[in-house]
C-alpha cells in the first residue's frame, strides 16, 4: 500500500517530500468531520525527515474536501449553501496566489477569456473524429477545424494532406503520435532520446513496442553519433523516432536535420517514421531564426503541441496534426467499427477548441512571433542576472528554459512552484512571466541565498554533469 | 483521401449521408473570404444520394470558422473583436436550441455552474497522480480526492484500499481498466461482448491484446452459453473481461454475478480480471433495485464511469476506480520512472473534478436516488406511449434507453438527435429530459410518422433481430 514512490507528475522531482497544502488552506476549519464508518488512509508522517518516501492514501485524504451527504433539511437552513460557497471562495484565493507565484511549469497563465464565460453553461463533446459529424449537434468542431488549419499551415501541410484533432494534453498527442508510427511500421523500434517526455516511454509499454533509448548530449539534445550505432544493429527492423522539440528539463531542440540525415545515410530512407514533439516549443519554433523548422515538407509524420502552455487556456489541451494517409492506414484496419475511429478518446471537450480559436483569432502568427521574442529576451535577461550573481545556469540557444542549481530551500521552491530534478531546477519563460515578475523572483532567491550558504557548512552544488563545467559556478569549476 | 467510411463518433449510424449545419448556422455570411493560398479540402459532394459515403476534408472545412490574420489596423477598427463577437453570439444560439432538441446521447445537459464560473480564469491542471502532489499548485486535488472517495464508498471499496483519478472520458476509463488487466494478466484473453463500447475493441488493439468477441442474447446482455464455450476454448489462458453495465445501442446490464459464475465454476477462479464498463449506468444501477450490484467485494478489478452522462458537465470526464493493489503492480514495472506513472494522461483537466464535486455535494446519494427514479418512470411513459401508437419499442428492465424503429426521415433524426443503429433508434431518458420534452418529441414523430406512412409504398422497418419479435410492430410481427 506504502511504497517507495517518488511523483508521478512531471518526472521532476527526485529528493522532495510530500508537499503540504499552500497556507491559505486551513481544510480543517471547513472540512466537515469524517462520517464514523469510513477508515483512515493508509499511514504516514507528513514530512518525516528526507525520506523519498510518497505516503499513499492519507496525504491527500487528510486535505481533500470531502463529499458530505445533504441533510434533510439543507434546503431550509443553506447551510450546505454556505460550506460549499466557503469552500469555493477559499480556494479561490490559493488559485490567484499560486498563479501569481508560478515560474516551472510551461504554462502561460496570462489570458482572458471572458467573453466565453457564456458558453460554460453547455456540454460541448466533439465525439471521435473532427471532420466527420456526429448526430450530436452541441459541438464545436467549425472551431476545432478552424485551429487545426492554422496548425496545419504553420506547418506546412495542405488542407487536403492532413488530419488532425485537438487533444486533451501533450501526452496524448505522444501516444496518438507514437501509435500511429506503429501501425505504418508494426515491427519498428522505437528509438527516443532519454530526455524524451516520459509519455514516450508509457506508449511504447501500452503499445508492447521495443524501445531504445538514446544517449543526450549536455544541452539535452539527442546524440545522433550514438542513435546511428543504434540504428546499425538494428538494420532489420524500421524506425519510429521521437523527436523532442524542447525537451521537458532543459528545453533542448533535437536537431531534425540531423536525425533525418543520419537515417537516410544508414540504410533507412523510406523505412522510419517520425514523431515530433513539440508540446512545449512546437509553437514557439517557428519563430525563431535560426532554429531548425519542423515542416511536413520534410520527411515527418507527426507533430503535436500542447494548448495550456504557449497559447494559455483554463485546461490542458494540444493539437496534433499528421498526414491524412496515415490515418487512412490506420483506419482500414479498424473492422469492428465499419467507421473511422482515428482519435484516442471518444469524448473530446469541445470547449478547448473555441478558446484556442480565440486567442489564435486576436494574436495571429504576427502576435505569437511577437511573443515568443519576448519569452526568448526575458530568459536571457534572467540567465544573465543569474550568472552575475554566480550562479550555475544554463540557457540553450533556442530555448527559454533557464536550467540553473537547485535551491537549497524546498520551500522556496514549493512557493515558486519550480520544477527539479537532482540538483537542477528550471524557469520556463512563458508570456506570463514578466521582467517584474524576474526580478522578484531574484531578488528573493539572492536574499535566501545568503542565509543557506552564509555559514559554510553547505555550499552551492556542483551541476556540472547537468549544464556542463562551463556553465557551472560550483567551488571546483568557477573560475 | 476521400473514402468510404463511416461515423466515427459513436459507432451507431449506418445509412446516415454527411450531416449539414443547423439551420442557424450561414457560416458564409460570418466566414471571411479563404485567403487565396490556401487549396480547396477534398471534394466530394454533400448529401448526392443516399450512399453511406462520408467525405472528408470539404465538408467540415467549408464550415469551419477560419482564424485570420488580424489585419495591422485591427486595434484601432475594432473588426476583428466585432468579427469575434458576432461569431461567438450566433454559435451560443445555435447551442442553446441544440442543447434544447437532444435526446439520443446520454447526457445529462441539465445544470447550474453559475457558482464556478469565477473559476475559468484559471489553468488547473491536475498533472499525473491525484494522490501525489506536484511543484504545480494550481490544481484542485482537494476536490478530486473528495470525489474518488464518494465513488469508491459507493462501490464499496476502502479509502486505503482504493487507487483512482478522473478522467478526460468514458474512453480513457476503459483504456486504464483494461490495461490495468493486461498488467496483471499479461498473458490474458480480452473478452467482450459484441455490444461493448468500441473502446474496448480499440483498447485491444492498442495493446496487442487478444481480444474474443462473445455473443449478446436480444436485449444486449452478453450471451453467458457463449462466454463459457469461449473460455473453455482457452484454458490455459487467464480471463480479462469487459462487463457492461450499460450498453452504449440497447442500455444492456451485464449479468455482473453470472459472468462471476461462469469463470469460477469453469476453472478460471483467481485467473480473470474483471473490468465494468459503467460509462452510462454506472451511477445509476446502485440506485436501481433487483440490479446486479456493482461492488468491489465481488472479484472485480474496475469501475469506470462517466461524468458528463448522468451527472452533467460542460465537457467530458470520467471516474475510474481500481484496487490500490493493481496500480501497485503496475508502477512497480515502471523502471524508467522511478515513480509511479499510473494514470493514461500526463496533464489533467483540473475544472472537472470541481464540477463533480459540486453536483456531488449539492445532490448526494438521495438526490441521485431521486433522479434515477425519474428517469426509470419518464422512460417507462416514453416506452409506453410508443407501444400504443403501435411502434415497435424495446427498454430492457434496469435501464432508460428506449430503443425503436429509425424514424424515417433523416433531417427529423437530427433535429432530436437521435442516436441510430441500422434500422433502431435510441432514446436516453436523462434527468433533463421531462415528461414535456417527451410530449412534443412524440406528438411530432406522430405526425410526421402519418406522412411518412401515408402512401402505403413504404412502411415501417421490421426490426424483430434488433429487439425481439415481441416487441416488433412491423406488419408482419403485430397482432
Amino acid at each position: 500500500m506504502v511504497g517507495s514512490v517518488g511523483n508521478g507528475s512531471m518526472d521532476l522531482r527526485e529528493k522532495e517530500k510530500v508537499e503540504p497544502l499552500p497556507r491559505e488552506f486551513d481544510p480543517e476549519e471547513i472540512v466537515p468531520p469524517k462520517p464514523p464508518l469510513e477508515t483512515e488512509g493508509a499511514g504516514g508522517e507528513e514530512g518525516s525527515g528526507k525520506s523519498r518516501e510518497i505516503v499513499l492514501g492519507r496525504n491527500v485524504h487528510t486535505m481533500c474536501f470531502a463529499i458530505k451527504e445533504p441533510e434533510a433539511d439543507d434546503e431550509v437552513t443553506g447551510e450546505r449553501e454556505a460550506y460549499m460557497a466557503s469552500v469555493l471562495a477559499r480556494y479561490r484565493r490559493s488559485l490567484i496566489d499560486r498563479t501569481k507565484h508560478h515560474l516551472g511549469y510551461p504554462y502561460n497563465l496570462d489570458f482572458d477569456y471572458g467573453a466565453l464565460g457564456q458558453l460554460q453553461h453547455f456540454s460541448i463533446n466533439n465525439l471521435g473524429d473532427p471532420f466527420i459529424e456526429s448526430n450530436y449537434g452541441v459541438h464545436s468542431r467549425q472551431f476545432e477545424v478552424g485551429v487545426l488549419d492554422w496548425f496545419a499551415r504553420l506547418w506546412e501541410l495542405e488542407k487536403n494532406e492532413y488530419w488532425g484533432y485537438i487533444t486533451n494534453c501533450g501526452t496524448e498527442g505522444n501516444l496518438h503520435g507514437i501509435l500511429v508510427g506503429r501501425e505504418v511500421f508494426p515491427d519498428g523500434i522505437l528509438y527516443a532520446s532519454g530526455e524524451s517526455h516520459y509519455s514516450i516511454f508509457k506508449a511504447a509499454r501500452m503499445y508492447r513496442m521495443e524501445c531504445l533509448k538514446v544517449d543526450t548530449l549536455a544541452s539535452g539534445e539527442i546524440d545522433c553519433t550514438h542513435f546511428k550505432a543504434s540504428l546499425l544493429q538494428n538494420m532489420e527492423r524500421p524506425a519510429i523516432v521521437n523527436v523532442n522539440i524542447g525537451t521537458t528539463v532543459k528545453g533542448a531542440v533535437d536537431d531534425l536535420d540531423l536525425v533525418i540525415k543520419t537515417l537516410e545515410e544508414n540504410g533507412f530512407k523510406d523505412r522510419f517514421y517520425i514523431h515530433c514533439d513539440g508540446a512545449l516549443f512546437g509553437l514557439m519554433m517557428p519563430f525563431v531564426k535560426r532554429a531548425p523548422k519542423v515542416t511536413f515538407k520534410k520527411p515527418i509524420g507527426s507533430v503535436s503541441v500542447s494548448g495550456h502552455k504557449f497559447v494559455g487556456c483554463p485546461m490542458p489541451c494540444g493539437v496534433q496534426i499528421t498526414r491524412l494517409q496515415h490515418i487512412n492506414v490506420l483506419s482500414s484496419n479498424v473492422e469492428y467499427l465499419a467507421s473511422r475511429d482515428a482519435t484516442i478518446m471518444g469524448s473530446r471537450n469541445g470547449h478547448a477548441p473555441i478558446f484556442l480559436w480565440y486567442t489564435l483569432n486576436r494574436k495571429g502568427y504576427r502576435g505569437f512571433q511577437k511573443e515568443v521574442q519576448k519569452c526568448l529576451r526575458n530568459a536571457h535577461y534572467l540567465k544573465d542576472r543569474l550568472k552575475e550573481a554566480g550562479i550555475s545556469v544554463m540557457l540553450n540557444e533556442l530555448s527559454s528554459t533557464v536550467v540553473f542549481e537547485r535551491p537549497e530551500d524546498e520551500e522556496f521552491v514549493r512557493q515558486w512552484q519550480l520544477a527539479c530534478e537532482g540538483n537542477i531546477a528550471h524557469v520556463v519563460v512563458m508570456p506570463n512571466v514578466t521582467i517584474d515578475k524576474l526580478d522578484s523572483f531574484l531578488n528573493e532567491l539572492l536574499r535566501h541565498r545568503s542565509c543557506w550558504y552564509q555559514k559554510g557548512n553547505i555550499s552551492p552544488p556542483c551541476i556540472a554533469a547537468d549544464i556542463g563545467e562551463e556553465n557551472c559556478c560550483c567551488a571546483l569549476h568557477k573560475r
